[in-house]
């Protein structure tokens, strides 16, 4: 065996195909998979959801963080298809199937390539989409990776939970976590060793590498009659921001509710000397579902209940409030203790 | 009015999104379009097909070629439309939508970007899915430009044509054009200037950098009982062992059928001092089709004859014989006038 490690320009495209299949899950919803031009997928209700995803080194993530970790294949695929999964998730929907197109330089260790697919296999598996695997993908060299997923699935028969659907006098609720993937980053970022991370503060780097979206909340959201939802991938102001633009409506969050998914977050805070209600405010990649319910409906398990939906009120501005002031005129010490 | 050109960071992504949506086409399969976290596609027959392409720069195509063509959006933007609707073609089926990954330098030229649109829609509308349209997609920044596309589409009830139903004493018929956009590839990277192109020449270099798979090719030849089918992207013999080794037959090849494509690339053979019949075997972008059909099968409308399947021979080897011959042992001479 050599001692060298193993590179992609090492085999043929074949070969290296030969060793992503086996670490791929297969669903039975996959009538036709891998090998043919395109695969077939079954739509049991006539229709299909669809979605695509990029993540590109250095833009989406970084190979190596200043804390010293090394973003892993696994990280990576278990990243695409977890975005790429809650993007079903927030309209209602199960996935059923992914293909994945993988860009890398010629370097690329074969062994990340492994990794990569075992983290995709490993998302699926772990978040629940049972009958859900890839179908195909397309590989290719470039400069830096890339990785984009295609995601379709299924509504099972509902109709779309879309964005534009909030009215005034709605709840306000969220799925998941915020705060926590946001939080990792600033680690991952800081000057503090990866090594001396607790296990506590090691969770919130974990929740930016391999982020867990509540995949069942979704379906379940679209059950109970939500009326409007999206994922939280930009954080929770700004995807607010468009929901509430959707519907012509504001949304009025509860800063005691807020404060609560901030608690958990202090310690690393505290570590960093920076303030957790941000992150709360303005993490994305924890991949949380920001949706409304008519008044009355029972939330959804799951769901935590976050404030309201309100007319808009001249003039016009932000789509945002909390605690009925607009957010844009809300600082941080709003949340201070 | 500013001299200086715009570049895609003056813009916000929902700006630059406002300058792509008007520029893209509306099909009626589109349930669910642009705007939310995935798109809704119908799916009439319980099923869609589907399949994922990228193209990175300097790897799939070149911004500036040694002939001094510069390949525009609308070039990229057509040929990322062409290839995956062809995936499509290549199983029997028709498109029904198109989602679209754009990840680039923020020093793109914003005009880029609406030409890449443009060309998007171009060729759904010029290759002829009627009911087709890019459902939904993704802006993203990298060093350099990238473009996925996932396409979905529809069997219309038949069943998929894969790679592995040849049988011995099949047709072999191909669809499309054969070896014009590996001529169009030379010339593009030959010192002989894009201006000094002969009309009929500088219609090659469009066959590379804007293919037209023949669209109407698959669903017929499925219609009529292919056995076997798929595009051909990589080169006619290349990809013709692919299926060879699918279906465990040998592929022979009608020299003079061969032929009769490489005599359209003599002119540009002969003015870059090269053989044209390389360009036949061995050039792929055309997007034509490679199928076999069942023995007194009419071919469909679009299919030309170019040899027969017959049963392996021991000791086994390539798939492909040319006139009995195995390729691997026919020189370029074979086709020499």
């Amino acid at each position: 065996m050599p001692a060298e490690q193993m590179i992609v320009q090492d085999l043929s495209e074949s070969e290296l195909l030969a060793r992503i299949f086996p670490r791929l899950n297969h669903s039975p919803g996959i009538l036709l998979g891998p090998g043919d031009d395109a695969a077939l997928i079954a739509a049991p209700d006539g229709r299909t959801l669809i979605s695509i995803d990029t993540q590109t080194q250095d833009q989406d993530f970084r190979l190596q963080w200043n804390n010293g970790y090394r973003t892993t294949g696994f990280d990576v695929g278990w990243k695409a298809a977890a975005q790429n999964l809650s993007d079903i998730n927030a309209m209602g929907g199960t996935a059923t199937s992914l293909v994945v197109s993988l860009t890398m330089p010629p370097s690329t260790p074969v062994e990340w390539v492994e990794s990569f697919a075992d983290g995709l296999t490993a998302a699926i598996t772990a978040l629940g989409p049972i009958d859900c695997s890839v179908a195909g993908g397309d590989l290719g060299r470039g400069r830096e990776i890339a990785v984009t997923v295609a995601v379709v699935g299924s509504l099972a028969g509902l109709a779309p939970v879309v964005r534009s659907g909030a009215k005034p006098g709605h709840l306000l609720a969220v799925a998941g976590t915020l705060g926590r993937a946001a939080a990792g980053w600033a680690l991952l970022e800081s000057d503090v060793p990866l090594g001396s991370l607790s296990a506590e503060l090691r969770a919130l780097v974990d929740s930016q590498c391999r982020p867990l979206p509540p995949l069942a909340a979704g379906p379940a959201a679209a059950r109970a009659g939500a009326s409007a939802m999206l994922d939280i991938s930009d954080g929770l102001l700004r995807d607010g921001n468009r929901l509430a633009s959707a519907s012509g409506v504001v949304l009025d969050f509860d800063p005691t509710a807020l404060k609560a998914y901030a608690v958990p977050l202090e310690p690393a805070a505290a570590l960093l000397g920076a303030d957790a209600m941000p992150w709360v405010l303005g993490g994305g990649e924890d991949h949380g579902l920001l949706a409304t319910f008519p008044a009355g409906v029972q939330l959804p398990e799951g769901f935590t209940a976050i404030g309201s939906v309100q007319a808009v009120v001249e003039p016009p501005g932000s789509g945002i409030r909390i605690a009925g002031q607009a957010a844009d005129t809300v600082g941080w010490d709003h949340f201070a203790d």
